[in-house]
């Protein structure tokens, strides 16, 4: 009992911090508002090429960090793409350099609306400027320069990160060979906003969030927990629910009325959700908004006038309601209607939006085909 | 302006009340706990006929009451299914005496957790017994013996409504001739179970909630709020969401971080909903949990042993995804596997979930058709 298998990976990682934009150098935002020193918490994995030609960018989904791959010493919790990254996976660490940051405006060790406003000696809160997928991109950038890395082999991820990744083609489409946008959008529907939207109310309307300044009180966790309820429910498709949690009566004995009945239902697990835990309030409301202004529809894509050559593979799953698959091909048509080279790859998988977390066959071949494709040795 | 066109309808009605099981008769609820007097409150459309066949039992959904049709004194708000409810409407009233009664556990008039318990002179809050479909549908069989009236014609509705309407010819065979169960299932998914069960933690999450003592105190106001937005978006198409808000802003001069940027998100609103404004909080926790515990799938249905001679018309809209067409066909599947007349009405909507509210022109159709067949006079 207890006892870990260790499977391969990457082993014991650690979390590397980069700071720049030191005053009087400030880092300008895309609304104009100067912000600096901005730190940025990031991982490597695998070893950079002499030519520098082998670097994979990983963008995170909304609420990850910079650990995507192994575990950190004194834990046993895997990073959240740990399947995805490591030797003979589909990032493969024995051919790639593999990069993870944490976002601007997030809370796993980059500046964000907890750290400390160097003005006033106290965490930002809601003082924190407005960022936008395009400074988080901006920001990166800065990491891969510090990191001497002229052109990204490939970026990928899901969701937030492949929204990232749609970013960076926009923003310095001369940086980026090639681009895996997953389970994402151009755009957020209304539905995607709305649903966002929720969570935020469901927080903001906790008493602990104290109007955004709740640093030194206590944590926004009942409102945490419906968010991350609603996070859950959206992210699963109907059929793993069904397969996953069917109506098993969680015990019998039990016939309170408050009590959950349902095994689905598991509302107290969600009290002791990581995310309840430790994820900053906040950030998860600069993070989502950020999301929901997202917007590279309508030839946006391209507003840089600069050529895109990156070759990209979007991919969508078929159980996805969340990021439903028709948003994937828009992207997909979006890019071919502007002569990118862009292949669709749908994967037929039950689980939902969280498919991106499975490691499916398919996905692993996919992924570690296209990646390596064109590393220059 | 401000001028209210009059459409052909009922016109002006009035909830009335029918209060039985007084004490030492008390009804027994399906948990074996007693319960009384229990009132309902109730209102009816359209004029009996001599030999009482012309009856149709209207049942409502979850966060509706007895007002299907008209208006009351007073009042410019219309019934629930004022549209479907009328002279040459789905439910004719020139031919048809349609009854719609509040659910036993509501807060429309009828007895529930909001009403005073007999034994403390203070409203019963969550003292209140659990109730379910079974015993909803049982005091509306008292409703019915009082109104005189020995087989109804037709019971039909949506959701919870439909669920009612399957409890009724599970519980009463030879009373329904026959039943329009709409938009509606056997038993709840996990999804199903899980949304609503995240709506009733964003009630309890309110500290205004008191435990459920709330009455003579606030109301809880900011959870309803909540609650009723996740209604909102999971009763509502991703595509007609998309048609409805698409992404205009709502006020481009306003950058304010917390303010509602899109007009997807206009939260205020709720903040003046109706629901959130009169909805009792316990009344609801009861209803949905009653709704999360309604089981007649695998021949649960059938479980009186009587013989069912009801005629079956299920209706599914192709774009609901909280009550999906599969349910529906679940439905017809279980009746037809045991030989009961049943047909699948499957209408192309785009409005999901609440395109039971629309009488669309096929709709009112096949109900009128359908209910009409059979009146004996």
């Amino acid at each position: 009992m207890g006892t870990r298998v260790q499977q391969p990976g990457v082993g014991t990682t650690k979390t590397e911090y980069f700071t720049f934009a030191h005053p009087p150098n400030e880092f300008v935002l895309e609304s104009g508002q100067k912000l600096g020193p901005i730190t940025i918490a990031y991982e490597t994995y695998g070893l950079l090429n002499k030519n520098k030609s082998n670097a994979v960018l990983l963008l995170h989904p909304s609420t990850e960090d910079a650990n995507a791959a192994g575990f950190h010493a004194g834990s046993t919790q895997r990073g959240w793409w740990d399947n995805m990254v490591g030797p003979g996976k589909a990032f493969d660490t024995r051919f790639l350099f593999v990069i993870c940051s944490n976002v601007l405006g997030g809370c796993g060790g980059s500046t964000g609306p907890s750290s400390i406003n160097p003005q006033t000696g106290k965490p930002w809160a809601l003082d924190f400027p407005v960022v936008t997928i395009a400074d988080m991109v901006n920001a990166q950038r800065h990491l891969i320069d510090f990191l001497g890395i002229e052109k990204l082999l490939c970026v990928a991820g899901a969701q937030l990160g492949g929204m990232q990744a749609l970013q960076w083609v926009a923003s310095y489409p001369r940086r980026v060979r090639s681009a895996i946008p997953i389970a994402t959008t151009l755009r957020h529907s209304p539905q995607q906003i709305a649903f966002n939207e929720v969570t935020r109310q469901a927080i903001t309307a906790d008493a602990e969030w104290r109007k955004g300044y709740y640093y030194g009180f206590g944590r926004p966790e009942t409102g945490l927990a419906v968010a991350r309820m609603i996070q859950n429910i959206t992210q699963m498709s109907d059929r793993i629910m069904e397969e996953k949690f069917s109506r098993r009566l969680k015990d019998p004995g039990d016939t309170g009325f408050f009590t959950d009945d349902f095994e689905v239902e598991g509302y107290t697990k969600y009290r002791n959700d990581r995310f309840v835990k430790e994820f900053d309030a906040n950030s998860y409301l600069y993070i989502t908004k950020a999301m929901d202004q997202f917007d590279l529809s309508r030839g946006k894509l391209f507003a840089s006038g600069r050529p895109i050559r990156t070759r990209f593979m979007v991919v969508g799953y078929l159980s996805d309601w969340l990021y439903p698959p028709y948003q994937a091909l828009e992207i997909v048509r979006e890019l071919k209607s502007h002569k990118v080279d862009a292949t669709y790859c749908e994967i037929n998988s039950k689980y939902g939006h969280n498919a991106f977390l499975m490691a499916a066959d398919e996905q692993t071949h996919l992924i570690r085909h296209f990646v390596q494709t064109d590393i220059f040795w």
